[in-house]
């Protein structure tokens, strides 16, 4: 991820109100203090011919293509954390959907739950974080809408952002093409965002502390298009992580999966925190780094495309397809033992996008 | 709006599930609880080929025409009311947006915030009312996300559907073109949604109790349409009410508008609770009801063409478009005075949709 784009508490710039202002139920009664809101602190940050009519919907372009359509809820606390926020987080998940759908990202809805009591400068800091990632992956935010709920009905702000993007050529064939012998490569280090979320959450003082993968894939989605990479199928492993898509993918295909722990790549921040924790870092969530099952002879081609793009700069072959084992995911631990990968359950990791 | 599918209390079906079942955590993480919250309580309800797959995005098809598209959050309280819940509401309100701005509804997408602690049998009737919904207007649910925050952190249930439809023709020309002399039609007696939420949520004993005009405005608009109905614009009077559009449009276009009180259709039960509780229906949430611009040789049709859907059966013309005055809305009241109205301010009617 770009670094010089990050909004940690400690580098935002200054708020353009005084800390005081508040959103009030008012701001969202549909009246003269929404058209206040929506004309002064939303739309002059995200300002285009489609949005600037503030009509209900936006009426976009013909589509010769197939289009796509994904939508995200996000509720991940704090706002703020080292390498994201929410803002940014609600940008990139849904462009990274429609990006390993195979589509090309296009344009983006907005639908915000404000809790009273919030400060609108905290808003305007999302929405400049909003806005910045919007521009870095060539969406556009289309319509959008604001609600406004009373203290104690929300927690602080919650964003739904819906894409709709075009179907690019060629189509990956999808999980269910998952053969034995296909490689699995994942993008990046895993777990960071997980990590970050939960160690901002609860205020571990981790030195240096955890920072989020928080950053859209669809440049090195469209790199590996653009070489021919014989794809199978494409994931970000968000909610779950890692051992979530590769689950999914074994229900698909029929496969099983065996993951070199030596061969995952693990930031020393990450693998610290996990210990802590008691967390496997294939169980904790990321937000900008994604599962490729590629045929085995595409691997080197899928590395080096993903090695040109700054946010898949450290790609890693972490194993591979097999004929289905009794265990769906198998690990090689770093010890030698194998071990069966459990599908996460649930719980550990609330609200973490 | 049809009776008889209404979802009061009284009248629901007994839940699915025992009472005690609620909504944890973990339904949220993406891992194996989640999946089954999906794969049980969710997919049956609305299944189709695009939300089979269970993928992050659904591809749909190519739109030759251009496409439009609309989102909203969800936040009523109480979640069922006398008219409607939560649910249909989601599915009319963005229908009813999409229809306003020209279109033919075809798709939505549906993001869940659910609290913890939720009954999975209130969500189980809020979906089964979604699917009813979807299914009366001919859309199609293609995908979703749903996310779990813990106790206090949300209310109960929150919705965002976002809706894709594609431009019918011909389209309206929009507030922008309104001129002096042009009608203002009313769909059907106002107030009404507002006025049931308030009176349930507050446990106002009136009787009979006023019932939320609920309901999608797709097939009257399609009869504007196709009766060929010199409309200028149109627009569902939601929060804010008729006040809340004329304000719009008298913005838009720089014209006034006049309304005669003694034409507006408002039924005995809303009458009633505005009296008691201070309020002018004009400023009242509505969500099946819509206000129609048209030229005035274009009246008696318009109104022929609403009264042949049951929705719309009762329209009513309130008014007409003149040269800018002082006010941009003036009401002459039912003893004479010519008044000039308020636009909305906000505040009195909080989570109204």
């Amino acid at each position: 991820m770009n670094g010089t784009s990050d909004t940690n508490a400690a580098q935002c710039p200054l708020p353009h109100r005084p800390e005081g202002e508040t959103i009030t139920l008012a701001h969202g009664e549909g009246g003269r203090l929404t058209r206040q809101l929506i004309r002064r602190t939303i739309l002059p940050r995200m300002r285009n011919p489609w949005l600037e009519p503030l009509g209900d919907a936006a009426i976009l372009a013909a589509c010769p293509e197939r289009i796509v359509v994904t939508t995200d809820a996000f509720v991940v606390s704090p706002l703020f954390f080292p390498g994201g926020d929410i803002g940014r987080l609600s940008v990139y998940g849904t462009v990274n959907d429609l990006a390993v759908a195979g589509a090309r990202p296009q344009w983006l809805s907005l639908s915000l739950i404000l809790e009273e009591g919030l400060a609108i400068a905290t808003l305007e800091r999302v929405l400049d974080s909003v806005a910045a990632a919007a521009e870095r992956t060539g969406v556009t935010i289309v319509t959008g809408d604001t609600k406004v709920v009373p203290r104690g009905a929300a927690d602080g702000l919650f964003i739904t952002t819906t894409g709709v993007g075009v179907l690019a050529e060629p189509a990956w064939a999808g999980p269910l093409a998952i053969e034995p012998g296909d490689v699995i490569v994942v993008s990046g280090p895993i777990g960071r965002h997980g990590m970050a979320v939960l160690a901002a959450r609860h205020g571990l003082e981790l030195e240096p502390p955890p920072s989020s993968d928080c950053a859209p894939l669809n440049e090195a989605v469209e790199g590996l298009r653009r070489r021919g990479v014989p794809v199978r199928a494409l994931r970000d492993a968000t909610r779950g992580g890692v051992a979530a898509v590769l689950h999914e993918w074994a229900d698909a295909s029929g496969v099983s999966f065996e993951l070199d722990e030596a061969a995952v790549p693990v930031t020393p921040e990450v693998r610290g925190a996990c210990e802590l924790l008691g967390l496997d870092p294939l169980h904790v969530a990321n937000e900008g780094t994604m599962l490729i099952a590629v045929e085995p002879a595409g691997v080197e081609d899928c590395l080096e495309a993903l090695r040109e793009v700054s946010v898949t700069r450290d790609p890693a072959v972490i194993g591979r397809a097999m004929k289905r084992t009794l265990a769906p995911v198998v690990v090689r631990r770093v010890l030698g033992r194998e071990q069966p990968l459990d599908e996460p359950l649930g719980a550990p990791l609330p609200r973490i996008c």
